[in-house]
């Protein structure tokens, strides 16, 4: 089996190219087991196929390492999107992409050459009202909840809560060193009043362009990169006035730099970012 | 970079063919990290380079997945001789290999394709007496040790010493799940009488010819496999009736099966096991 070894900010996969390669007949979830091993596979965070979509100009398909099916991954998108790119799969710089979780739009940025090391990707509207989010205090259902506390809160810090297809409480704070992320991560995410968990961001602006930024991720604690938090972060420093509509946002997460731009007019966000190839190959089954 | 990923029960390396490869002007330790790293490089837990030798038929150097340089390791000694063989670096079946541990004998099992699944490796003469070990208590210097309790020991249980290269103590037990493994290896790991600490082998003897096999790692605790381990297990078995010179004993390890053997006539212990092919490609550096 032929195969690209792909990573975004320290998220890697094994990506198969189904235009050229065929795995009928075979488990894709224990492949994916098998290829995300460290010691008696290639290693990596999971599997994703490329192959051909009825519905997008490419379909994506991920497997993590435990073997599960993703919905989407920010990271496993932009990879997705260079690997079609690069092997003249989609002819545009511009492309939908169909995953699990929905159709998404992907814009490469090649060089003179043709190759492509960062990928900007429409990660769509985010969801602000409390019962989208779904946020269950501080205020009516219908209504944003922008930096304010929650009485019940195991945390004092106020937040403001974001949806990206998956739950976000984002906290300002002055100094990123100190943020409590270790400390009250947890326990924001496990708190009553997020009935599906939350993934909590701690943010500090440098500029209105520019803010540092740690995560604890839902169900992972502390990570190195999490996309749809670093669009959360952003939307919430636009909601806050500490950044601005149609300006691009530099998030320096743990892992690399992402950047973030909210448009005004229909309300998507953008997300550019790198994607970088590791290596290719010939893995034996 | 042209590479090949082998591993030996689950100890898993990035080789590269110095005969086909330069890798002048770069730094081994840093390629060595960056290759190693399962997020942005392939993913093992190291490098080995196998190229020509002035002192043996093929020199094979190992670099950790720290970037430290390491002496010799018998997972990487059985995946080298497969690939210096089937990549016809050596025409022989049986051939040394030049580390910087020492010259070391290996023999290749091809089958009639010519690929090779299983190398035997010739460990050398295992040392036996405390001051060889070293081991500083429990009777005369240049005397065994040999099923003996030391009146210091923090560890109840009779062991017996043996050096590979490293050493080790091994210890019987009736019942290799209820091996205390994790309560008294780092115990005797430390013991004041191991100046140079020790490696703890749990053994369960199923019959002369089988054994199961737990270990605790100078350095490492808990490991999935220990070729040096299996050996001195092996030794120990003899030196206390359990096993005979010249039969070949089967060790279950954690990770996987090997096969010892200690010679009468020469003292050499061989080890057969596993080297398996995971994958070759091209690494972008």
């Amino acid at each position: 089996m032929q195969f690209t070894k792909l990573h975004g900010l320290g998220n890697s996969y094994i990506f198969v190219d189904l235009f050229s390669e065929s795995l009928e007949n075979k488990s894709l979830s224990e492949l994916a087991v098998a290829v995300a091993n460290p010691d008696t596979g290639i290693g990596s965070d999971g599997l994703i196929l490329v192959g051909p979509s009825e519905a997008a100009d490419v379909r994506m398909r991920i497997f993590n390492a435990d073997g599960s099916e993703a919905m989407n991954c920010g990271n496993g998108v932009r990879a997705s999107a260079k690997l079609a790119y690069e092997k003249k799969r989609v002819l545009e710089t511009s492309f939908t992409v169909e995953t699990n979780g929905g159709i998404v739009t992907a814009f490469v940025h090649p060089d003179e050459q043709g190759m492509v090391h960062e990928v900007t990707v429409d990660m769509g509207k985010p969801k602000l009202n409390r019962q989208e989010i779904p946020l269950t205090a501080g205020g009516p259902a219908d209504e944003q909840h922008v930096n304010k506390s929650v009485q019940t809160s195991p945390v004092d810090e106020p937040f403001t809560a974001v949806g990206m297809g998956n739950p976000h409480a984002v906290i300002f704070v002055d100094d990123i060193a100190q943020a409590p992320v270790v400390e009250d991560g947890p326990k924001l995410e496990c708190a009553s009043f997020f009935p599906d968990r939350v993934n909590v961001e701690y943010i500090e602006m440098i500029t209105p362009q520019e803010m540092n930024f740690k995560v604890w991720e839902r169900g992972s604690g502390v990570t190195q990169a999490c996309g749809t938090g670093a669009c959360a972060a952003v939307v919430a420093a636009v909601l806050n006035k500490q950044a601005s509509f149609d300006e691009e946002v530099t998030v320096h997460l743990p892992g690399g730099d992402l950047h973030i731009r909210w448009n005004e007019m229909d309300r998507h966000v953008w997300m550019r970012g790198p994607a970088e190839l590791i290596c290719t190959g010939a893995y034996y089954l």
